[in-house]
């Protein structure tokens, strides 16, 4: 017979799977010797097979009565005994947290007996009949499925007829009355009487909530989150302790340090003569936890070995739900605490100085979406902004700008460099050029996976989203708050950390974790403004530390200039992994490659728009090569379509149109639209690109080639240590790489006898295509190194391109599932992750010992990161802000690796 | 030991691994016991050796020593015999005809003292000296590597010097003067005497050979051929016979069957008194080979019984070089001769009735490029055009029109409906549009891999290339031939199936092929001119029954219309296995789609918009499942990007901005450029197209799955076998099939029970993303089906699109041996092919019998047809034009894996 039932002293905190998060942290109290109320949890099996089965497995029902029975025994008091009844609670417990998501029914075992004698035995008729009037309500809402407004209606309804305002201005019998009408709701409702028989009203709460893993909410709110659809939920069968029968009872939340900052010591509040429900609820003011101290220093004090206990045994800051009942202290809940970036540091590294985690678990302790925030500039802290309202922090950042309504004034004030902030209801893909021209989106409407959210951090712009305060009427052009109205130019800012949307100008201070980062400890002790946060700083520094002593895979950057070069250094990377090339034709030089492409095949006019670039790209690569001396550096030779370097085709057709229609064109310009049109591509991502260029305009890739070795040959006579190595961009088969190395490898011989100097420089592809990746075996007899570009490979895996899509139809995809979070922000493992560890595994089985990489932001996303190291990749490359973040999660890899 | 060197007695035609084809056929004929001229061949192995280590392999020198010596005592005489010399050919003799590629050596043996012995004994001095003279020419140019023109010049002069013409007209003594000079050239050009010692003579060809194989020229030909580079070359060392010993000498070249009708009989053609390069070089009229039967009926009658006797023997056509030496008959050479489409298909029925092949080897000995050369329509051969000349037949077809030399004109005349020919001296992407607008492209330059031929192919257009002999001059607008000049507007034909370029209009002719298989026996006999013509039918019905009745492949077409359904099933399709929906909302139903993709989400026009289409939809539907009754039918739900339903954005921002310059904008232009600027796409290929239409536009799948259902609906009530299938395009991931799924069976259940009828309609997936492919174990839970779009999935695998590349730059890919051929044509097994075996694999993981299909027009190109077979997949679905083509191949298919 399968086992569904487990009385909490049969489990312990790792049977999440089985028991659910809270069943599991309740077993493990019951086990500690705790005072927990009695109770059982039945398995997410027994969800399980519900749910497959459509109905309770047989031996669930034989199982809870053993269970009851027991604690009945136990306790010497039975389940609604119309004496002195046993009230049990009912909640839902799955493995992973889905707050609100599903249901909780509190005093069943009370009926229209048993509810006397609750009166008896807590000397309460008030308390019995409003306990009794809340089972009602909310059984008649969860389990019986009725609209909650009906019960509302007529408990305002009482309210109304009484004359009074607050619940607790109704007395017994305003209770008893609501209670009959409450009653009336549900018999009036399901056609039958409220049911008296206390198993009954278990059974029917314990199917409730196996039922509300199913609702659309929950579904929704599993596929945001990507947690699996087939795990079930536990049940929590509890006896009801109650805070709420007087002066010497009480509730109340704490956590063993404090969960914002990292300091330990006591942080709670407390509520005297109070449910759990109305400390969440908010209605009363909660006291600090310590004044409790005063009112009940035996609890207190018990409290607190309690929290010490429970602190020293889960190894970590604790967050914890208490009661006390007539002076009794019991402990309803406890979990790991959620806790601030900052705190999460300061945390780990207390703990570890405290014997209790090791620095490998430290390291686990803490994430690079962390670090993120707390790399990100902030907000003044010692300015005192007038906050107008909180939405939902939806991508970080601190912005502060004029408010604009449309993309017309966004654009109108980025072109007067005048920076912005988009105020909309919502955003839809119409706004996209508004969004890209503002600092920062704030929207009134939608959550951290409405469209403004999605494509905000796509952007990397700072977005509060759902600010449900704000009333913005776009057509007006006005932004109502509490009855105020702002209107466009009025400056706000917003924080897209916290949700905070502030009026007027705030200073943004840059991070001090931010400072140590780019320029070691001292320099982040001196952006310190406290103690505190130096405290933060040395943190991070240890972590960081430790992180980088124990990681396998290397961390570049990816840098186009000496000044990104230079700062990715300063943020750790050990080298460059991706020199994008295209950028070092833009400017002044753009005329030459304009006559590249408008000169004809072999003749003059290209070769001298060549000879020009050749100098120029050289002294390029010698200023960065300088800068990055014995550490590696991949150029990647030109990879976009050439017309990104002409003008564009639809204003171009515009001007000579317009200017024949009104009687005199520029011969110049005709000329240059025949050359944009000839150029001119259906689909610019899937055309004459990477080494398609390089083998139909010859001389291109040999002149940037030349460039780069004769830097290195000259670094290397002056006594340097230059390690340039050639990325061929776009490689689909052997012969297009075959056919660049020949050249490549002729260049370098012929440039090392040049200068009399040897020259070992590596080449090789950058996979971005699947073809490169499921032919990686082949390619490889030809490449001394690959590195995936994994935001080209996203791309023609899922064949969509990032531009036109990401902002269009992503946010409906994140909303309907088909994503958890856009596979441009984090590798998408099944689909992207499969087609890589097939080119690692082909291009291993050629050449074991092969250079592998990836460059693209994926690289400082910490769940790819995760991901490449697994996958047995030798470095990363990511922006340089990027590379300390990929360095702390490339070290959790390590560990998790079990390495 | 290694075995380098095999006598002809040694080897047969099966090893031609080992021997070449040239060895193997020779060592056939040897052992058939026919009278080939003594000789050995050196094994590829020997040349592999050799190529690898750069010099012979040391067992080499001995085993050919005694091979020779084996020769030497048979015939009684040695190697340049100063009395009476030995002589022999070294020529290159590679698995794969490599016409022209490889160097043949004659006479070696000759020297200054065997050249008087070769005289004594032949009795004619000028011979001895002529055959001196072309072994010190060949010599040197093959295996010295001199200039050429230096033996050419030389030659030149002399006759010059003695006031003659024709080489016939040099006697003796001239000859022996030209042999002294050309020793000069060899001695002034490598500083060394021309070798005298025979048995060097034979080494250094022998390793001229091997070393032919690594020339550029011959690499470049393997990489165009899709011949591996690793093979390496036989070399054949054969006793030389002389067919210019006077009038009982001759030489010819013979077919046992005529190769380009297929009539059995005597066909080739002899020269008396010649060697085989003179026939070659044409340089004298051949007579037909029956005259030899006059001349010598004993050597007649002799080539008569072999030829009988090599036929009989390799069951095939065959195709035989012969000389005869003062009324001796040798063999040289036979092999499997090539033969035209119409004569391989009565060859191999005519095989069949003679009994000496099965009907599955008359299979194998067609083709289906053969049958889709049957099918074109062709010239009418009554017609007796002016031939202007000759090119490569490089896309088959018959196209008549005027000269066009622009893309400009070839609009225009397009434009006014005139049909018209592109003639370029050769062309490049900017040809384009003209080759677009043309009926058929005409070029001067350039080979079958030439942009005209490898883009016309891809176009469906008729093209001959490289037809040297016009003159082209664009700017003058004239073509060139024999001096005189054709000008724009001047009608010619070109024949794409044989090269051909006549003057003036030429009637068209359907094929008679055609007629059969699309109406039946009868019809194709009605069209047939001649009983050849209609034994030709004969043989293809017979072989196309028995494709049909060997084929595991089922083969469905892509149909859009009641007319392409009708054709299809003609043609022999099985079913409709691609209905594509976008084409049906064209014409007068485009201001729908405009307005619902003007219209805002769940506005009352958008749903007007889908109430007028359904029932437009719904009818089209029955029409074509009427057709196809009793036959599946997969349609395709829409999925083009939606702006190719609105107008170009181009022309429309042109449009409004000169009105705007001019004073009069229509609001309504102003209104649609909005619209089409909000859905304009920078990469419509990779945006929102597919089931994100699907997903994004609510309301638009729905509509055309509920009017597919209905159609069925109502036919199956009227007594009628519908079979739709629904296929939903551009899938990347499981949730977005599911989705559509979910609505497509509710819709199917709603509309079964509106019209009380059962529907079993199955909906399944194009698979045409890389990452369908490798994550179809998880689609295949939502599918009953899985159709792969190969030519998507080539263009994402690939990372390019056709409009954009194929054009561009393919041809220099195929000319740098990237692909050999357009992977659009082909499959690219390799590359693309491996992202399919992997979706096959994975779908049958989860779902054994899941039916598995191909369209796209990969479904009816032969190669890939074998490999669709290969791995498995139930059906192939292409063109109805194509479809007899895949039940041909399918059935070879079959065959060829022995099934």
């Amino acid at each position: 017979m399968p086992k569904y039932v487990y009385n909490f002293s049969e489990g312990d905190k790792d049977q999440k799977d089985l028991l659910g998060g809270k069943g599991a942290n309740l077993a493990e109290m019951t086990k500690l010797g705790l005072p927990v109320p009695p109770g059982f949890t039945i398995s997410t099996d027994a969800c399980r097979a519900y749910l497959k089965d459509g109905h309770e497995p047989e031996e669930l029902r034989v199982q809870v009565t053993k269970a009851l029975r027991q604690i009945e025994e136990t306790l010497g008091r039975t389940l609604g005994d119309p004496a002195d009844p046993l009230l049990m609670s009912v909640r839902s417990g799955a493995k992973f947290s889905m707050p609100g998501m599903m249901e909780t029914v509190l005093n069943v075992g009370l009926n229209d007996q048993s509810v006397g004698g609750l009166a008896e035995v807590s000397g309460s008729e008030r308390f019995a009949w409003d306990s009794y009037r809340r089972l009602v309500q909310m059984f008649g809402k969860t389990v019986l499925d009725i609209d909650g407004d009906l019960f509302l209606n007529a408990h305002d309804a009482l309210k109304d007829k009484k004359g009074v305002t607050d619940d607790l201005d109704l007395d017994a019998a305003d209770l008893k009355e609501l209670t009959e009408q409450f009653k009336g709701i549900v018999a009036d409702a399901t056609g039958k009487p409220f049911p008296q028989a206390p198993r009954d009203q278990l059974d029917l709460a314990i199917e409730a909530v196996f039922n509300s893993w199913n609702t659309e909410r929950a579904a929704i709110y599993r596929r945001r989150e990507r947690i699996p659809h087939d795990l079930g939920t536990a049940v929590n069968v509890q006896t009801m302790v109650f805070g709420n029968m007087g002066e010497t009872s009480g509730t109340g939340v704490c956590f063993t340090r404090d969960p914002s900052t990292g300091h330990s010591g006591v942080y709670g509040d407390y509520l005297m003569n109070a449910q759990g429900e109305d400390v969440v609820a908010g209605i009363r003011n909660t006291s600090p936890l310590s004044a409790l101290e005063e009112q009940d220093k035996v609890s207190y004090d018990e409290l607190r070995a309690l929290m010490r206990k429970l602190e020293t045994h889960y190894r970590d800051l604790c967050d914890i739900e208490f009661t006390i009942e007539r002076g009794k202290l019991w402990m309803l809940q406890t979990r790991v605490g959620k806790r601030t970036a900052a705190a999460a540091f300061r945390i780990a590294t207390q703990l570890v100085d405290e014997g209790l985690i090791t620095k490998d678990e430290a390291l686990m302790r803490v994430t690079g979406e962390q670090l993120t925030q707390l790399m990100f500039p902030q907000f003044d802290p010692d300015a005192k902004p007038q906050s107008l309202a909180r939405g939902m922090a939806a991508s970080p950042g601190a912005a502060v700008g004029a408010i604009v309504f449309d993309n017309a004034a966004a654009e109108a004030a980025a072109a007067a460099g005048t920076k912005c902030i988009l105020v909309r209801r919502e955003t839809n893909p119409d706004d996209l050029p508004g969004m890209v021209a503002a600092e920062g989106v704030l929207t009134a409407r939608g959550g951290k996976t409405s469209h403004a959210a999605v494509v905000a951090r796509g952007m990397g712009k700072t977005c509060v989203c759902g600010a449900e305060a704000l009333e913005i009427d776009a057509a007006a052009k006005t932004m109502t708050v509490g009855g105020t109205v702002y209107r466009e130019g009025d400056v706000i800012a917003i924080d897209g950390m916290t949700g905070d949307v502030f009026l007027g100008d705030i200073a943004v201070k840059d991070s001090p974790v931010t400072a140590y980062l780019a320029e070691g400890l001292e320099a982040g002790y001196a952006a310190c403004q406290d103690e505190d946060t130096k405290e933060l700083v040395q943190s991070v520094d240890r972590i960081m530390s430790h992180a980088d002593s124990k990681r396998r895979l290397r961390v570049r950057a990816n840098a186009d200039t000496p000044e990104d070069s230079t700062r990715a250094l300063a943020f750790g990377a050990e080298g460059i992994g991706l020199c994008r090339t295209e950028h070092m034709f833009l400017g002044a030089r753009k005329v030459y490659i304009e006559n590249l492409i408008l000169a004809e095949e072999g003749s003059a006019e290209r070769q001298a728009a060549l000879d020009a670039l050749e100098p120029l790209q050289r002294q390029d690569f010698v200023d960065m090569l300088t800068i990055m001396d014995g550490k590696p550096m991949t150029v990647r030779l030109i990879d976009p379509p050439l017309h990104e370097f002409l003008q564009d085709l639809v204003s171009l057709e515009v001007k000579v149109a317009v200017a024949k229609a009104t009687g005199s064109v520029d011969p110049a310009d005709e000329k240059m639209l025949s050359a944009v049109r000839r150029m001119h591509e259906a689909n610019p991502m899937l055309g004459l690109r990477g080494v398609r260029l390089g083998l139909y305009l010859p001389g291109l890739f040999g002149m940037q080639m030349r460039a780069l070795v004769e830097a290195a040959a000259e670094l290397k006579k002056a006594g340097k240590d230059p390690r340039p190595e050639i990325m061929v961009p776009l490689v689909g088969s052997i012969r297009e790489l075959q056919i660049i190395r020949e050249e490549g490898e002729k260049i370098i011989a012929e440039v090392a006898a040049e200068y009399g100097v040897e020259l070992d420089i590596a080449i090789g592809a950058m996979i971005e295509l699947p073809r490169a990746a499921v032919t990686a075996e082949d390619l490889a007899h030809e490449a001394d190194f690959f590195s995936f570009g994994t935001n080209d490979l996203t791309q023609t895996t899922w064949g969509f391109s990032r531009d036109d899509v990401e902002g269009v139809f992503f946010p409906e995809y994140i909303e309907h599932g088909v994503f958890g979070v856009s596979p441009f922000e984090t590798i998408d493992v099944h689909g992207v992750g499969r087609i890589v560890e097939i080119g690692v595994s082909h291009a291993r089985q050629t050449k074991p010992a092969i250079k592998l990489g990836v460059c693209g932001e994926h690289g400082g996303d910490p769940e790819s990161v995760h991901f490449f190291d697994q996958v047995g990749l030798d470095y990363v490359s990511c922006s340089p802000f990027r590379v300390p973040v990929a360095r702390l999660e490339a070290g959790r890899a390590t560990v998790e690796a079990g390495a």
